[in-house]
C-alpha cells in the first residue's frame, strides 16, 4: 500500500495495528493519486476528493468524539506529506489544524489549560501562513523576538496567554498583508488550504531539487496524512521527541534520540532549543521510558530493520506518530547487519538486504586522520572522501602539477564542461558557489574525486590569483586541505588516513561472498592497483589496461614506434618496448599468485601517445605525419582492434611480452582481449596472431585464454559470430553506452546532464547506472546470441557500471559470471552481487 | 550449377543442351569446390581431383575418338577459368595442350597442314610456359620480332614452319632458364601444371584486385573448364571471333563484334591483329554468318538478355566456345531493356531486372560537352563525371577555395587520410599515381566526385608547385579540366554538359514507377537541387537540412546567438534569423508545389557555426566561450535534439519560420523532423514546443506531422515508446553506421577501409552498402518496434544508403516505405526499387 499511501500513511496503519489503536492517533490518508490528478490538471481539486475527505474526516469526528472547528472540544487534525520514499524536510506539514477565533476558546475550557490552547493557536496561525500562504518565517521570527525583547525573557515557554494573543493578532495581520484577506475562520477552508499546500510543496524547488539527488521520480507524488492531533506541549508532564531504535551514528544496540518535555515536534528538529538525550526520559517519565524502549523493540522486529519513530507524550501518555527504517550512516548499517544476526532477529540474507550498498562508499575513501583540526571554511558535501594538495586555480595547472607529480586542489568559483580535465589531474575540487547538484558536484561524484562545493564565505579572486577566507589569504601552491564527506575545508596539515576495513564489516562480506554467485573482479593496471584490490577481495583482474603503460617515460619510445620513417626503425623502437611491457606483466602476474588476469590490448587512439602538433616547428614532416593521426572524434577512430589490424607488429609485441612474462610466474593466468571488435574477422585474425605467438614462445594451447570486449553495439547484434573466436566476452558498458547513446561520456557530463534531469529526461547519468532499457539490452543480446554458440562462454562486465548496485543487479540477472571495477567499488560490488543474488537467482541462457 | 560449375562451365553444358553436341566442342569441368580445397590446403591436389581428372578426360577421349597425346591422332584440350561472376582477361587460360614433340608431328600428319601443327605447338609452349612457370611474355615477344626481322616479314602469318620449329626450340630454351627443367613432354603433366596455374590465377594479384573493386567475394574460387580444342587457326577456311547478340555500346538491335580469320581467340583479343567486324563475317563464309545469327537470337531468347559470345569457325563449322549475358554500358542496358519489351522478348519487370542499376550512374553524371578536345594525358577512369576548375595542390587550398565559392580541381602524386576535407572542396580529383582502389579513387567514388587516378604521365612537382606533362607546365590557379569517366585530362576549355535523361530511359522509368512500391524522395537543402531532384523524379524532401542555412553571410547572426551574453541578446539574433529561414522555407515548400517536405531541425554541434577559436584574442571571453563549446567527439556530443533540449528558442525560431512559410505557400505539405532522438521524452517536449508553435501561428492540428530520425542504436531499441509522440520515423543510416560500428565515416573511409578489404574483413565501405547484419538488423528492429506502436507508422530511410541498389533492395524489404537520396541518385533508387518490387513482394509488419 506504499504506493497509494506513502510511507508514513503505510506505516502509520501498520503501527495502529501492532501497537494498538490506543498508541497511534487516529487519521486518515489522501493517496498519492489525488497527488498526481492535482499536479496533472493543475492545480484543480480532483474529483470526488472533497466528498472522500470528508467522508474520512466524519468518521474521524466520530471515533474521536470531537468535531473540527467545536466550539466547545474542538477536533485538532495534523497535516503532512508522505512520499513513497521518505524525504525528510522537504515536503510540508501543518499542525493544531481546526483552531479558531472560537474553537481555541473550547480547547482552553476543555483543557482547562489557556495557555497550551494560545500557544497552539499562535503556532497554527504562524505555521499556516508561512506553510500555506508563504508569510515569511523570518518576519515571523522578528515579531516573536520583539515581543520577548518587550517582555524582557529569552525564551517562548516564558510568553503568558495574553502574549500569546497578541503574537495571534499580530500573524493575523502579516497574513492579511500576505493574501489580503482574513485568517480563515472555517477549518474546512483550512483543511483544505493545508492539503493543497502539501500537494504544491511535491513541486516546491525544495523537495525537486531533493529528488534529483536521491533519483525519487517526479511523477510518484505526495500521499496527505491527516492525523488527530496530540499534544507535547500540555505542560510539564508532556514532551514530543524522537527515538531510533539504535545509535544512529554508529548502530550499536542502545536506542538513541532526542526529546523535549512541554514542546510539539517541531521544537525538537527545528533547533530553536536544545533537545535533551532520550536516556533522560528514564528520569523524567520512567514508565514512558519503559513503554518506548519496548515499542522500539517491537516496531524493530516487526519491520526487520532499524527504527527511526517519533513520538508525544500527552499528560502522560505515550503517542507514536511516525516510524519509518533508519536512513544510517554506512558504519551504522554494517554495524546493525551483524547484531541483527547475532541476535536472531534476521538471518544473513535478510541483514545484507538492509544495507545500502552505495553507501559503503564512505567506508572506502580517505579521510582526515586527525579530527581536531581547524576548519577554515565549510561548505557542502559534495562528493566523499578527503583530499590535500597545492591549491591551483585552473584545470590547466592543475594538469601541468599533475604531469610532474605535484598533488593539487582544484579551486574554482564553480566549475563548468572546460575544467573536466582537471577533474581528472586534481586530488579533489573545492567551489565557492553551487551544491549538491552543480556541475562540480555531479562531475567529482561520477570520477570518486572528493569535492566540496558552495563553500560561501570562500572568496575566489581568479584575476589577483587568490582565495580569501575572511582575514586569511592563500594563493596558488599553497597547501589546503578538504573533507568532501564533511565539507570542511582547512589549512592544517591534516595526516589523510587511508580505509581500513572493519571487522564488522569483513563479517558481512563473507556473507556476501557465500551468497553472491556473481564474481567480482577489478580493474587494475598496476601492482599496486592489484595488491589493493585483492585486499579489497578481488577474485581476478577483469581489465588490466596496457595503454598507461606506454606513457610517462615511455612515451617518446612509443612516439617512434608510430611515427616510425620506415619498418626497421619501427621494429627498432617496438623491440626497445618489448622488454619493458614484459617487466609491467610479469610483476601484475606476480601480485595476482594464480588469480586470472585478463590483459586488454592497446586501445585508444595512437594520437594519444604524440605531442601536439602544436608543439612542433611548423611544416615539419614530423608535424605533418602527427597531424593526419588527429582524428575528428577519436572515439570512433582507429583504435582498438583496428590497431591491431594496422599495425600488427605492436600487438604482436605485447602477446609476446605477456606470455614471455607468464613463463616466469608460476601458475599465471593469462587471458589476453581482444578490444572493439565489430567484425568476427578481426578477432579470427588478431586470434591467430595471438596463437601463433603462443607456439612461437612455448605457451601450450590450454594455457591462456583469448576473448573479447563487446563494446559496440554491432558486436552485440553479431555476438554469436563472434563467439566462434572467444573463450570469454568482457562487456565493455561504458564504450557501449557512448555507442549505443551516441553519448560522450565527457560531454554528456559536463553540459547535457544537469539540464536533462531538470526536464525529466534523465534520472541519473547513464554512465553511473547501466541504461538497462537500451544499452542494457543490446547487453543482454550479446549475452545470448554469444551463448547461443558456447554454452559455456564466460561474461564479464568490464566497465564503471560494474561498480554500481542497480547495474550488478541488472547484470546478475542477465546471466553475467564477473563484474569487475575499481579496487575501491570491489566491496561494494561483493555487497551488491549478494543483494542481488537474494532478491533471486541469477539469469541463464540456454 | 553456377555456384559449383562457375558461369562458363554452366553455360557450355547449357549451350551443348541447346544448341547440339555439334555446335560445343565436348569437355568437362572441375569444380570450385576443387580450387577452395586447393586454396585451404595452401596448394595440395585435393583428394580425389586426379582420378575424376582421369576418368572425365578418358570420357572425353572416348567421345571424341582422340587421345590426349596421341602420337597419331592428338586430343588437344583447353584449360580455362570459370569464376562463378565472369571476370574478364583476370583469370588464367591455356590452349593447346596436349601438344609434344610426338604429338605435333601426328597433328601434323592427320590434318595434312604442318604449319597450323607447328603453328599450334608453338602457341601452346609459349602461352604454357608464360601462365604456369612464368615466363616473361615480353622475352617472347622479342623473340618473335626478331625471328620475323631477320626473316623479313611483319605478320606472324607469314612465318613458315621451319620458322615455328625454330620458334618452339627457342621458347623450350626459355622454358629451361626460368624452370630449371624440360618442356614436359608427359600430356597428363601439362594438364596438371594447367589446372594448378588456373587455381593459381584467382590468387593473383590483378583477380584480387579485380574482386575487390567488383565485389566477388574470394572465398569463392574458380572452376575449370577442360575442354576440346577446335582449331581457328587451321587456314584461310577458319576463324575465330566475339560476337555479342546486340550493339554492345548502345544497345541497338544489330549483332556486333569482331573476327579474324585463320586465328585463335587469343589473337582476337590481344589487339596482334586488327579484327574485322563481324558483318563482314556475311561476305567471307555467308552460311557461317546466317548459322551464328541464328545462334545468337536463339541464345538471347534462351537466357533472356543480351549475350555475349566466343566462336570459332574450323574449316567452315561454326562451333560456339562460350556464351554469358553481356556486361554493357548504361545506354546500352536500357535501349536493351526498351527493345526487348518492344520485340516480346521479355516482360518490363523481366527486362528492368536486365538493368544494372549502379550503373546508371554514368547516365547522370556531367560530361564534357565537346568530346573533340586536346588530350593533354590520360589516366585511369576511377570516379565517373567530368569536372573543371582551377588547379589546387593541397587539400587546404581547395577547402580556402570553395570557401571564396572559387571551383577547384586537386591535383595530388597521390591522396592520404588528410587530404579527404579537400575532396569535399574540390569538384574533381586528378592524381599520377595509384588506380582505381586507391586512396583517392575509393573516397572519390565514396562521395561522386569524379577522379583520374594514375596519370602516369604526369609529373607533379609539389616543392616547385607544378604539374608537368611533356613541356606542358601548369601551375596552382591554371584550369585544367578531367573526365572519370573515360580517364581524360585537357587544358581545353571544354564545356560541361549537365546530363539529359533519354526518351529510352524516360520509358525505363516510368516502368519502374508502376511497379516499385517503395517511395523515392530526395535530400535537398536549396530550391534548385529541389527542383533537379523533381526532374529527376523525386516524389518529395526526405531530408531538408537546416543547418546549411546558417553558414555564409548568416554566420555572424548565428554566432551571435550563440554567444550571446544574456537572453534579450540571444533574442535579438534569433529574430535576426527568423524572416531568413522563411524565406529559404518558403521558396523550397514553393518549388515542392504540395510534395511533401520533411525539414529536419538544427543538428550539428554548436561550434560549426563558431569561429576557431584560434583566431579569437587570446585570453577574450568570447574565445573562452568558444573553446567551452568545443568538444573532444562532437560527433557524440551537443547535438540534435539535445540543441533543441538546451537552446529551445533555437528550435522554436526554426518552427515558427517554417509554419509561417508554410501558410503563404498552398498545399505546403510540412513535416518536421527531429534529430537524434535517445529518449521518448526528447521528442515529447520539442513536440510540445513544436504544438504551441503551431497554434500561436494559428496552423491547424493535421496539416503538418511531426516525426523523428531514428540514428542511434537506443533508438532502434526503444522505438515502441518513442513512436507515441511521432508521426513518422526516418532512418539516418549514416549516423546509425557511426554509432552502431563506432565508427567515424571519414576515418574508416581515410584511415581503414583500404586495409581492411585487403585482409578481407569487408569488402566494401559500411557506408556506401548498409551493413546489413549489424546496422541493417537494428533498423528492422527500429521499424517494427516503431510499427508495433503504431501500425501505420510512416518509415523512411534518409542516410546516403538511400540512393545505393543492394541497400535499396534491402530496405524494400525491410518494410520501409520511401528512401531520400541525393537527387542524382532519384533515377538509380526508382530503378532499384522497382528491381527489389520485382524480387520479392515487400516486407510487412504485424
Amino acid at each position: 500500500m506504499r504506493d497509494l499511501l506513502g510511507g508514513k500513511g503505510a506505516n502509520v496503519a501498520e503501527m495502529t495495528r501492532i501497537l494498538g489503536a490506543d498508541r497511534v492517533p487516529g487519521g486518515f490518508t489522501i493517496t498519492t493519486e489525488a497527488c498526481v490528478a492535482y499536479m496533472e490538471s493543475g492545480g484543480a481539486t480532483p474529483a470526488g476528493l472533497d466528498a472522500q475527505v470528508a467522508d474520512a474526516l466524519a468518521r474521524l469526528e466520530a471515533q474521536s468524539g470531537r468535531t473540527l472547528g467545536d466550539a466547545d472540544d474542538p477536533l485538532l487534525v495534523s497535516v503532512r506529506s508522505g512520499a513513497r520514499e521518505s524525504m525528510p524536510g522537504m515536503l510540508d506539514t501543518v499542525l493544531n489544524l481546526g483552531l479558531t477565533d472560537r474553537s481555541v476558546e473550547g480547547l482552553a475550557a476543555r483543557t482547562g489549560n489557556p495557555r497550551f490552547a494560545w500557544d497552539s493557536y499562535r503556532r497554527f496561525v504562524q505555521m499556516y501562513g508561512n506553510v500555506v500562504h508563504g508569510v515569511s518565517g523570518e518576519r515571523i521570527e522578528q515579531e516573536i523576538r520583539a515581543l520577548k525583547a518587550r517582555r524582557g525573557v529569552t525564551e517562548d515557554t516564558e510568553l503568558d496567554v495574553d502574549d500569546l494573543r497578541e503574537l495571534v493578532t499580530t500573524f493575523k495581520g502579516l497574513y492579511r498583508e500576505a493574501t489580503g484577506e482574513d485568517f480563515p475562520q472555517d477549518p474546512q477552508v483550512q483543511l483544505d488550504g493545508a492539503i493543497r499546500a502539501v500537494f504544491d510543496s511535491w513541486t516546491g524547488e525544495r523537495a525537486v531539487t531533493y529528488r534529483r539527488l536521491n533519483r525519487i521520480p517526479d511523477s510518484w507524488g505526495t500521499a496527505v496524512n491527516v492525523q488527530q492531533m496530540v499534544f507535547g506541549n500540555k505542560g510539564e508532564t508532556s514532551g514530543s521527541g524522537v527515538a531510533f531504535s539504535r545509535d544512529e551514528v554508529d548502530g550499536s544496540p542502545e536506542p538513541s534520540g532526542d526529546f523535549l518535555p512541554n514542546a510539539q515536534g517541531e521544537d525538537v528538529v527545528s533547533g530553536v532549543r536544545t533537545p535533551r538525550d532520550i536516556r533522560e526520559l528514564a528520569d523524567w517519565q520512567p514508565a514512558v521510558h519503559a513503554q518506548l524502549m519496548d515499542i522500539l523493540r517491537t516496531l524493530e522486529r516487526h519491520y526487520g530493520d532499524m527504527q527511526d519513530t517519533e513520538f508525544t507524550v500527552e499528560e502522560g501518555h505515550l503517542y507514536m506518530l511516525q516510524t519509518r527504517n533508519a536512513k544510517r550512516p554506512a558504519q551504522a548499517a554494517v554495524r546493525f547487519a551483524v547484531d541483527a544476526v547475532a541476535e536472531g532477529l534476521l538471518d544473513r540474507g535478510a541483514a545484507i538486504a538492509t544495507i545500502d550498498a552505495a553507501s559503503l562508499d564512505a567506508l572506502l575513501h580517505p579521510t582526515f586522520g586527525n579530527l581536531d583540526y581547524t576548519v577554515l571554511a565549510r561548505g557542502v558535501a559534495a562528493s566523499p572522501g578527503a583530499a590535500k594538495g597545492e591549491i591551483v586555480f585552473t584545470a590547466k595547472e592543475a594538469v601541468a602539477a599533475a604531469a610532474e607529480g605535484r598533488e593539487v586542489v582544484l579551486v574554482r568559483p564553480f566549475t563548468e564542461a572546460d575544467d573536466v580535465a582537471g577533474f581528472h589531474a586534481a586530488r579533489g575540487i573545492l567551489t565557492s558557489e553551487g551544491g549538491k547538484a552543480s556541475h562540480a558536484a555531479l562531475v567529482a561524484r561520477g570520477m570518486g574525486r572528493p569535492a566540496v562545493t558552495g563553500a560561501g564565505d570562500v572568496e575566489i579572486d581568479l584575476a589577483a590569483g587568490e582565495m580569501r577566507v575572511g582575514d586569511v589569504v592563500l594563493r596558488a601552491g599553497d597547501r589546503i586541505a578538504i573533507n568532501g564527506t564533511t565539507g570542511g575545508i582547512t589549512t592544517d596539515d591534516v595526516p589523510l588516513v587511508e580505509p581500513e576495513i572493519s571487522a564488522e564489516f569483513l563479517t558481512v562480506l563473507g556473507w556476501c561472498d557465500e551468497l553472491r554467485t556473481l564474481g567480482v573482479r577489478t580493474n587494475a593496471d598496476t601492482p599496486q592497483d592489484a595488491a589493493k584490490a585483492i585486499e579489497f577481495g578481488a577474485e581476478g583482474i577483469g581489465l588490466c589496461r596496457t595503454e598507461h603503460m606506454f606513457l610517462g617515460d615511455r612515451q617518446p619510445v612509443m612516439a617512434d614506434v608510430i611515427l616510425a620513417a620506415d619498418d626497421e626503425a619501427r621494429t627498432r623502437a617496438i623491440d626497445a618496448l618489448r622488454p619493458l611491457q614484459e617487466a609491467d606483466f610479469e610483476e601484475i602476474l606476480r601480485t595476482m599468485a594464480g588469480r586470472p588476469v585478463t590483459v586488454r590490448l592497446l586501445d585508444p587512439p595512437l594520437h594519444e601517445f604524440l605531442p601536439h602538433p602544436h608543439d612542433l616547428p611548423e611544416g615539419s614532416p614530423e608535424r605533418a605525419r602527427v597531424e593526419s593521426l588527429q582524428e575528428a572524434n577519436p572515439m570512433l577512430g582507429t583504435r582498438g582492434v583496428r590497431l591491431g589490424i594496422l599495425m600488427p607488429a605492436l600487438y604482436e609485441m605485447q602477446v609476446r611480452a605477456l606470455f614471455t612474462a607468464a613463463a616466469k610466474v608460476d601458475g599465471a593466468n593469462v587471458e589476453v582481449m581482444v578490444p572493439l571488435v565489430d567484425y568476427e574477422r578481426e578477432l579470427e585474425l588478431v586470434r591467430a596472431l595471438i596463437e601463433r605467438v603462443a607456439q612461437e614462445t612455448g605457451v601450450p594451447d590450454g594455457a591462456y585464454t583469448v576473448g573479447t570486449m563487446i563494446e559496440l553495439p554491432r558486436a552485440c547484434f553479431l555476438a554469436d559470430a563472434i563467439a566462434h573466436y572467444a573463450d570469454f566476452f568482457s562487456f565493455g558498458t561504458n564504450d557501449l553506452t557512448q555507442t549505443g547513446l551516441g553519448f560522450s561520456r565527457d560531454d554528456i557530463e559536463a553540459r547535457i546532464l544537469a539540464r536533462y534531469i531538470d526536464v525529466g529526461i534523465l534520472d541519473r547519468s547513464p554512465f553511473e547506472t547501466i541504461d538497462s532499457p537500451g544499452v542494457g539490452q543490446m547487453l543482454r543480446m550479446g549475452a545470448w546470441l554469444g551463448r547461443k554458440t558456447k554454452r559455456d562462454l564466460k561474461l564479464g562486465v568490464c566497465g564503471e557500471h560494474g561498480g554500481d548496485p542497480d547495474s550488478i543487479d541488472f547484470f546478475h540477472h542477465s546471466g553475467i559470471d564477473y563484474v569487475s571495477c575499481s579496487p575501491f567499488r570491489v566491496p561494494i560490488a561483493r555487497v551488491a552481487a549478494a543483494q542481488a543474488a537474494i532478491r533471486a537467482p541469477a539469469g541463464v541462457w540456454a
